[in-house]
């Protein structure tokens, strides 16, 4: 006696990921590496290196959590129709005659269509992650939340890594720090699903991932058409951090920070703020002494 | 019929780290890790990646001998009572209105207290590692010696290695070379402690664990407290490397290298030694031939 | 009843690589280093260093096949007497006084015999990785192809990598898209191999690695006598992509490309192709609209 939208939430909770999806996503990811400079000219140059980068475009969330829980990396080589569908995309995004493909993909419903199936296995692999992380640590949600992000969201973490040991990326501080959107929502995602695993969250399973579906399908296309960035998590960072950290910006100290802050320049700009915290606590280490 | 001192060890190598000195050991790792140029203004901005290092910095040991024995590198995310610890001691330190554990932390007394209790982990750390290792290789005694120094100081190998793929640190020749003291300890306790367990030594575990923790605890304070670096290993290395390699320099090929070197100057330092011997090799072909 | 041909081929598949084939690997891999600039200043200044250096040029390749399939990496290390073997080696290539072995090896004979013994245990790595690959995955035979791979010809991998964590190494993306010649024939030997293991290629394994040794020690001996690297697999290669990419150059896009091509100049030179074609891909996409 189930009601049409549990039978709706049901199926949907049940399709398979395995043609249409994944070709998707496999499209999404290898389009990304086609639009990076120089990948073309590598393709053509050194198709296995290409081939190489491409699977782990493809299979790099699913990577990063098999190195997380000690299982083999090279696992997903097993799955050869995976691997197969993966490398035939690579094979015609990159060496079609007159670029057809890429053609075809400019198009902007073709890329909103494309888009909006990759996010739909991003919900998939998050319970995937949760339900396989919850089958090593009972309980440990913590780790469940870590595999359910990693296998969403952890390719580019993967590429990144790749790009620093071929030496076409050079690390800065800063870019590590900023979170991209897609890792954002991940992660919310994973903490959901994590929620709901363990019983805190009183929906049923099929429910959630309709809902959170819908959700990252609408934010991704509506980011697309609008080609903004502006669907943030701004407002609830800011209750979050509000929370969290805010309850000490009333004390005067960093308001001292704040004011000596405007003396110091130039490239050492971390420096100071520990210059000057250090200099603060030596004043007050000489009151107290 | 336990003698006094027996029983003394006996009791101290069953106390439990869990409450104060795993605290001590978090609050020396995370004081380390807000001393670093920029930590302070990397956590207000984003906190999430600063509890990742810090938690980095408290379990790097266990993470990297996980790795080392190809388990989860995630399990100490599993051990909930301890991460709940070290997050509520990375918050106090970095989010404290006005800055009071830090200024707490500023007194030598506690500071030394922290530094001392923090030593005592170590011991247990390379014990740990050490039966840990012999649960999967017995008496393959290498991998003994290597698991106890990866859970006693192999912290810092995880740490330096998560700046490396931040951009904060550049990686020098120079820098790899050097052992630090806690390295070099470590190091020695872990030999130890394995020809103890592989009944090579005749000492029993909780003497030897006793002995240890004296040895580290008070060159540790003293070391603080006369803030110098005097208590090196260099009398030890000299001895053990005049044993295995010193017997060489007696004969003239160095003298030689040394005569042919003060021609050689400039940034490419290395260099000149390996074409030196390259010169002296192929006269010596020459002759030879 | 066998022939001749198959019990000579049998008892040679039967051979023990320990003692003899292991130590002309050995010599061969830590002379490898020995050349490298700056190791022999550096076994003077920090021979721990050094030796774990020297350890992993003897043991790469075991030590990523082991990380790829999520073994324990120090697994070498319980291995006393390889391990022993190793040290004994690196010990007296590196303090040997008047650096006798270093003039021993300068004969050319020596080297011949050394590398030609080397290659031979290439192709029982290759052989055990298919085989241990094969008692994961039943039929996974990109993973064998990969573990035969890796464990014949990773060692440059895991080196470059120790390297990069150095310092001393920058990677450049131009030596990444290089493969060495032991490299592209390990890789083929993984494959034939792997063939040979899944019944695909109706020859019996002890035949199959009787050849393709001699083939790889032919090659060696003979890219070392006339000091070429002329056995390139060029021909091959050239069939290969030919066949796989080569149908696309009839088509007028790519000799556009190469018309545009000379007006581009400067360090960025993978750029301009990308830029090429988001051109040509733009013009198309006006004239599709």
């Amino acid at each position: 006696m189930e009601s049409p939208w549990d039978e709706l939430t049901l199926a949907f909770s049940r399709t398979s990921m395995f043609p249409f999806f994944d070709i998707a996503h496999y499209l999404v990811s290898v389009m990304a590496l086609k639009h990076q400079p120089g990948a073309v000219a590598m393709a053509w140059k050194n198709p296995l290196s290409s081939w190489f980068t491409a699977m782990l475009h493809c299979f790099g969330g699913g990577i990063l959590s098999c190195i997380l829980l000690a299982e083999p990396p090279l696992r997903f080589l097993a799955n050869h129709t995976n691997i197969l569908l993966a490398s035939s995309i690579w094979y015609i995004i990159f060496f079609c005659p007159y670029d057809l493909v890429s053609h075809g993909y400019s198009f902007l419903p073709v890329q909103l269509l494309a888009a909006g199936m990759k996010e739909v296995t991003r919900t998939w692999k998050i319970v995937g992650g949760i339900t396989h992380a919850n089958s090593y640590y009972k309980n440990g949600w913590i780790v469940m939340i870590a595999i359910g992000w990693a296998r969403g969201a952890g390719g580019t973490i993967i590429t990144s890594f790749e790009q620093l040991i071929k030496g076409t990326w050079k690390p800065e501080g800063d870019e590590w720090l900023k979170m991209s959107y897609p890792s954002k929502v991940t992660l919310l995602g994973s903490v959901i699903f994590t929620f709901q695993h363990t019983n805190h969250l009183d929906i049923s399973k099929h429910n959630l991932m309709f809902l959170y579906t819908i959700f990252l399908v609408t934010t991704k296309v509506t980011m697309m058409i609008t080609e903004t960035s502006m669907m943030t998590f701004a407002p609830l960072e800011d209750i979050l951090s509000r929370m969290l950290f805010g309850w000490q910006q009333q004390f005067p100290l960093h308001e001292k920070e704040s004011e000596t802050k405007p003396s110091s320049n130039g490239s050492s700009a971390p420096k100071p703020t520990a210059d000057t915290s250090n200099n603060i606590k030596k004043k007050h280490t000489k009151k107290t002494e």
